[in-house]
């Protein structure tokens, strides 16, 4: 494809990190998830109660099967301190893709999440053997003892990362939405057993648009712009360790515009329009493709995606809402249209 | 006074820098200036249209003594690139206190502030001459091909603090609401004619607390945790450089809970209840009547307040909302009462 190309066809995108939600925001979320030109995506698990059980994601994903019968959902659990290695052998058995750690306390519902790593090393070489992938919500808890606040977060838990590869070589492990340039440079250095996930909005932001902009804001934050331009390189360069993970993550206004909004940025009808844009800015249209439906693809070994999408280069105004969610660059112009 | 004390009696405070407003707003807020305990108030020219010119000054400061006759407004003007230096030799001999400079485009209502500090020499000359305090909103805008963000605006501006010093010894400068560790040193280094006003609010809070929290955002923003230690750390030193300037700034509540919030923390009424909440925390009770009523009152050489306020330590609410106002930690419990 030419850099000045009025359309692009491509096969179907994986978005490998998507929030759908339940009860009448997932009715309302998860049929939009085709029009932004995915054909597969990887479900969080953090839903209240979070899933926990095969039985409970199996559920689950008949639920969403429902909703969206022309979307692939893959499931993830939730990992829980008390998770037993059986219900790995289980999961990985039923076809779960992953398991998701949350730090205690750090996101949206992680309060069942993870203090500490070592107990869990039973599941993790399950998940090893298994061939499961773990995906990691990679921030520590502010800590102001130790000078630890949302913006360094995600730095301050890379030794943890770093570690537990050294430890399970053989396990792979997705570093969830990198946010720092700290980030990246390590999932670079460290070996193809781990990968990243990058969202559409991370591309763009940095603190200067979610201070005291409600509907950028999200866990974890934008940072500096030199983050942010670390995030657009190691795109750029067509890393195959860094692949699209949406997070796209809805909530009605009303959580959003009051006196403390949830944290999370909703994408997924307008996912690919969005990423072509910015692409198509950065000049890098061409690693648009790979980036949404190759690398992810290959990391967790599923068959690419047989249907195809096509882009077009019709301008289009993004909705102010899409029922009682805004979504992202709501009433901003977009380059590309599916 | 012992920590344990149950009382506290001190000269009413010096508050300078506070955002007053006009219209309607006005007449809700200055009538609470009272309230939280001051008698004397620096009032910032930052309305609509900017106090440019003495008679605006004027006409401003009898329409605020008219709702708060119980207290003194100093009154600064609102720098602009064509301000005269004649507008200096009137305001000085009409009692003008200073001039605060706002570097375009960096806070509400800095559209009309300046861009380059060399063509307005000739005005900093002046007001060296004629003992105007020049107050400076010491933060570059958001530029991020140099990385510059809300994070790192005030770091990137000290040099021309530093450097305006240099040229203009002799100068008045007071570096507003400082809420890095970097600000602090700066300040701390350079001589007797520079000082910094500390807000009750950046003395607790950080990133974490305004990330999704609007009533918490303001400008500057609150930083990491060093940074609030940085100040915590200045103020329990007693340094005489570092004098309370609350930077209390009302926005309706529908300004605050919505897309885009406004940047502001309105603290006014209840002002020596918050610091001595915090300083009584930090265990610094005995430097609170310094930082509120002696150090700033000797950088800008006025006479010390004569009339006392006695805090008791008597638990208190804080109101839900001060009529259309959403105060600083609504809600919370403050441990002092005036």
């Amino acid at each position: 494809m030419s850099p000045a190309a009025d359309s692009l066809t491509l096969r179907r995108a994986d978005d490998f990190h998507v929030h759908v939600r339940q009860h009448e925001l997932m009715r309302t979320v998860t049929p939009m998830l085709r029009l932004g030109g995915i054909a597969r995506c990887l479900v969080m698990p953090n839903t209240q109660p979070p899933i926990t059980t095969l039985s409970q994601a199996i559920t689950y994903r008949a639920e969403l099967n429902d909703l969206a019968p022309g979307i692939e959902f893959l499931m993830s659990l939730y990992l829980t301190p008390d998770m037993a290695t059986t219900t790995i052998h289980g999961a990985a058995e039923a076809g779960i893709a992953g398991v998701k750690l949350y730090p205690r306390g750090v996101t949206t519902h992680s309060d069942e999440g993870i203090d500490d790593l070592e107990p869990i090393y039973p599941v993790f070489k399950a998940m090893e053997e298994t061939g499961m992938v773990l995906e990691i919500h990679a921030e520590s808890p502010s800590d102001h003892a130790r000078d630890i606040c949302v913006l360094n977060a995600d730095e301050d838990f890379l030794p943890k990362v770093g570690r537990l590869h050294a430890d399970f070589p053989s396990l792979r492990i997705v570093f969830e939405h990198v946010t720092s340039a700290a980030a990246v440079s390590l999932v670079r250095l460290l070996g193809d057993t781990v990968a990243a996930t990058i969202t559409a909005h991370h591309l763009d932001l940095t603190v200067d648009d979610w201070a005291g902009k409600n509907h950028n804001f999200c866990k974890p934050v934008a940072k500096f712009p030199h983050d942010r331009d670390a995030l657009r390189a190691v795109v750029a360069e067509g890393h195959p360790r860094f692949f699209l993970g949406s997070d796209s993550a809805p909530h009605p206004v009303g959580m959003k515009e009051c006196a403390e909004g949830c944290a999370g940025v909703f994408t997924s009808p307008l996912l690919l329009p969005y990423l072509a844009d910015t692409f198509d800015r950065l000049g890098i249209l061409d690693r648009l493709e790979p980036f949404v439906s190759e690398f992810g693809s290959k990391f967790y070994d599923t068959r690419p995606n047989e249907e195809t999408v096509t882009l077009v280069r019709r301008e289009q105004q993004v909705p102010g809402t899409y029922g009682p969610i805004v979504p992202y660059r709501a009433g901003e112009k977009l380059a590309w249209s599916v």
